[in-house]
């Protein structure tokens, strides 16, 4: 599996990926009916930097990287990661989790932070915290899951290096 | 003090609460060099409900609404408020913030979320939680304060009504 920077001719291979998991509207606090364009536009946004996960010339998952937030706030990166359906189970999500955290030192950040994990997206959070990621806050019922009504969302953190003074 | 939907006339009077706050970079992650007209864009964007607080014809703080998320996390919402330099200490942000929570229970928003308020501005954080806001989470040396290095960012929630299930 090699992971690299999206290109634009992978749109539609990214699309396959990401539109099932918004329409499932389970992980993603996205509105689960919004267009391919829209979908893309958001995980390609010029505000992003998008890889993908590959083996044998076939994408198996992708994610974005961006500043969390502007001005006082752009030490500290934020990403989303999503797994193709058919190869969900093979370590692709720590693959490319392993690899957003390289990236994100190498690019200057000091922390990175998940806004919003889906408390019964169990999966991850358990992926996460072993990947070094701690729950730094609990949001009471900000979710309204497809199934099981609504459930908590997790903020999750981590430095990148020492903790900056 | 009347507060009031903010009309497009409004916009030179709620640039001048809104850019010196922006430049100073001290209690908003946003770009302190950002030019007027994306300020302005950010502040009153069609995602968003903008007010103002007037008191004899002049503008005294302004303050914005919006969903926080999409999709499933569309009940709740995030709120930014700003004061005049000329008018702090005189309960206009917690006269916006009452005011606030009422027109999001009239929206039908189950809770309000604030995502980012640093710590160091101690004022405001005493007030949310005077107003029945909670500190849910705490960011850790998430943001870069002009003057005081890096610092705690807060998360801080309420519940608009009784907790939905």
């Amino acid at each position: 599996m090699i992971i690299k920077k999206a290109e634009a001719s992978d749109a539609k291979a990214i699309a396959a990926i990401i539109l099932p998991t918004i329409r499932e509207g389970a992980t993603y606090a996205l509105d689960p009916n919004m267009s391919e364009t829209d979908a893309l536009a958001y995980w390609m946004g010029p505000d992003k930097e998008t890889f993908v996960a590959e083996e044998n010339g076939v994408i198996l998952g992708t994610y974005y990287m961006r500043p969390n937030q502007a001005g006082g706030g752009r030490h500290v990166c934020n990403c989303g990661y999503m797994t193709s359906a058919a190869a969900t189970g093979r370590g692709v999500a720590r693959r490319m989790c392993e690899h957003s955290l390289e990236h994100a030192r190498s690019r200057g950040y000091q922390a990175m932070q998940f806004n919003f994990v889906i408390s019964t997206n169990e999966r991850a959070v358990r992926l996460w915290q072993s990947l070094g990621f701690e729950i730094v806050g609990r949001l009471p019922a900000a979710f309204r899951h497809p199934t099981a009504g609504y459930v908590d969302a997790l903020v999750m953190y981590q430095h990148l290096s020492a903790p900056p003074r």
